[in-house]
């Protein structure tokens, strides 16, 4: 595997020393420990870290910070390593901060509907947590990552559409800044106009204003009804009107997901299925018995309107179960078409009148450059990714996929969108950045120099400096 | 009426020059204009800007900008005058920004439910913009603000339960910074993980990080069907867990309205109906017809378990507006409560658990300082509002007034709510602050400080320097 070696000063052996003291035995220089902590799950070659600290504590994370400040030394956070674009790997060296032995639930307020977390909880241990109190928290990107990691990238996924991104479910926020002070951001009021959103300004911030400690999650109420339905359509544009129908008609879908017809075809193959290798959208209603009802024949109404075939229902959790698997798979079912090759996921996202449009010339680039890179959407969001599967020992096919990454980008953004929905910046696409934002990357720099004037915080991240 | 004069410089003679070449007769320093615009709605006196201009676009603004940046004079973006807490009080002097020659529709994206519009425009001059698309623009403060304003103060209201404060219903921004500099924030996107949530922070940041020229808005579909409920309870407390109930179930309330027994009685005699003067919700229900159906028939439940009398239910539009009129001409209705009188109105925000704790206790704190102050509740929220009425030939009645607010706020944060549910700070809490945030306030400052180094963008609001 490919790594990033950089030219910086060796970690100093008296920070070593003084992370010790903080830390005793959690503290680690270990080569393979250091290679785990240089890399996500995504194609970017491993930069590892001089040193893996695993801190237990806000304390521990904020002595942790003082520390490296002293010696100039740069702090990553790492949570789940789920990372899709590059954010965990230490591109100037210096301490990862493995986030993974800071996982306790701090309060659960049930009549509150909401929450607090340590950072280095998984979502899926979090779901463990609420099992039996009713309440669920609904962002799913996917992956198993760590709320921190999901605060801290702005996180989203397939239930977006209804239940928002991680902006509009984190309340606040413990925040260790770059000398070590800690913040708390926000509070467990549903609103607040007091003073300048903080809270919002760490979502996405990927490490590089200060590392999140503790999250104030906002919790929902389990559904009574939940029913899922699979249609498949006969082009792109036909499942992607469906959703936009579905949405402008003021259903609250809860789920729209969008796979492509490569996808699908994928799908099959790995979970001996036999859905129609066409672009197919899955749906999840959620609301009262009555109100699932209801939606179900809306829906299925827009559908067959748009000619939608081999629809097929499902209320019980196992069949929605069944049905939901092959969406479930996707990811791995992608990287199956291909053994030995891996796969590269980039994600972005446009108004919804444009996201049929933006699929279909991607799509067109993806097999002008004979790549196999199945699509799958949230479409209810306008988002969707490209999963290029690649052969690591094809210099070209990264080079090809690179190029329809970067149209796809310019494409999104001519469009009105963002080169990322979901995935972050990270360095992957850090380059796309003024391309969107223009002059207002200079106020990105200025609030990234306003909080971290010596740039220790995940250096060479999000803001191009 | 009381009026701040600080000192400061005069403005200085070139700078008028140079404003008047930019925006000709534009610009004006007759001293009934610069009052105009020297207060809001609030009991907060008048402090007059030295020069008031009217720019008719984003480049005017830019240009002023760079003129007082240049003469080092304070700028003051004002909207429609709404304002609570001495947001636009030229406390330091400067030209005040009068938006609302910016009030054109920039552009109506129908299949994406979204619009963009020049700050000045008023919610009623969008709603009439609206009228005929199936779409509407849910945040609802009561007051016809502009839409500016209600960024900038990050404002929301009845409906918010629902449909979310504008935090939830902004998609980005046209700002004209500190140096007269232009940038735009956000995107047509419905998420986007690229970079720092600058459109979050520029929310709510009342004029002291930019000015900003233009919103996109997200925008709701209709819903097919709406109707209303009026309910009283023999206690608050059983008025409150009507709606805490009604969200628990998950209910998806549109509007859920509490007035106290204080405010009921102000409504009746004003109106001159004769709802029981007691604690009364109102409220509304939006969906398709038969979700509506179903959602108001569980309210039902719920409410008649609580003891409710008078239900009234209405899904006419016309039965609809005489059941929210008492809602709508509650402040009026307050003020008539003692002819000459003003009115001073607050807000703090709760967990929504603590909610009829933290009412009963402010109602009792008011009782004690023999004040009248009719409460009114975004209960579904967790948000209320305290209107003073005051006699102003009567020095006590402030004082006591002050103190019954500041107990609420410190009960509010003591209970992790938040001492502004959605007025904003303007100056009028900036003193609350560090009580809420504590060393997050350093974080603000070193913001503020990085996008507005000479202090010229609304000085004295939102956080202390």
């Amino acid at each position: 595997m490919a790594t990033i070696t950089k030219d910086h000063a060796p970690l100093p052996e008296a920070l070593l020393r003084e992370l010790e003291g903080i830390l005793d035995d959690r503290v680690s220089v270990a080569v393979a420990i250091r290679a785990q902590h240089g890399e996500g799950e995504s194609f970017h070659p491993n930069a590892p870290p001089d040193a893996v600290v695993f801190p237990r504590s806000t304390e521990e994370v904020a002595a942790v910070a003082r520390a490296c400040s002293a010696h100039g030394v740069p702090l990553i956070p790492f949570g789940a390593g789920t990372s899709l674009e590059g954010h965990v790997q230490a591109l100037h060296g210096g301490v990862s901060i493995a986030m993974s032995g800071m996982n306790r639930l701090v309060e659960l307020n049930g009549s509150d509907m909401d929450c607090r977390v340590e950072a280095g909880m998984t979502r899926k241990t979090l779901e463990g947590h609420l099992k039996g109190t009713g309440l669920f928290f609904p962002v799913d990107p996917g992956a198993d990552a760590s709320l921190g990691g999901m605060t801290a990238t702005g996180a989203s996924g397939t239930t977006t559409v209804r239940y928002g991104t991680m902006r509009e479910n984190v309340l606040g926020l413990t925040v260790v800044l770059a000398g070590g002070t800690v913040i708390t951001t926000g509070g467990r009021a549903r609103k607040s106009s007091a003073g300048y959103d903080l809270t919002g300004l760490f979502i996405g911030s990927e490490g590089t204003l200060g590392i999140i400690t503790e999250i104030a999650l906002r919790l929902h109420g389990i559904p009574e009804g939940i029913a899922a339905a699979v249609c498949s359509f006969a082009t792109l544009e036909d499942a992607v009107n469906a959703v936009i129908t579905t949405i402008q008609t003021g259903v609250p879908v809860a789920r729209a997901e969008l796979l492509d017809d490569v996808q699908m075809d994928a799908v099959n193959r790995f979970s001996d299925l036999d859905y129609p290798v066409r672009p197919t959208v899955f749906f999840e209603f959620h609301g009262t018995t009555a109100a699932v009802r209801e939606q179900s024949a809306t829906v299925s109404e827009i559908v067959s309107d748009l000619g939608a075939t081999d629809f097929e229902w499902a209320t019980k959790a196992e069949d929605r179960t069944r049905l939901w698997k092959a969406r479930h798979d996707s990811y791995y079912a992608s990287l199956a078409l291909r053994p030995g090759c891996r796969g590269w996921a980039t994600d972005i996202c446009v108004p919804i009148g444009r996201l049929a449009e933006c699929m279909l010339d991607t799509k067109a680039d993806i097999e002008a450059e004979e790549l196999l890179a199945p699509v799958v959407s949230h479409a209810g969001d306008g988002n969707f990714h490209v999963l290029f599967i690649i052969d690591p020992d094809d210099a070209t096919e990264m080079e090809r996929a690179e190029r329809v990454n970067a149209r796809m980008v310019k494409r999104a953004i001519a469009m009105g969108g963002t080169c990322t929905g979901e995935h972050g910046v990270g360095y992957g696409k850090i380059r796309y950045l003024e391309a969107e934002h223009g002059e207002a990357v200079h106020t990105m720099k200025a609030i990234k120099r306003a909080l971290d004037p010596d740039g220790l915080l995940n250096p060479g991240k999000v803001v191009p400096l």
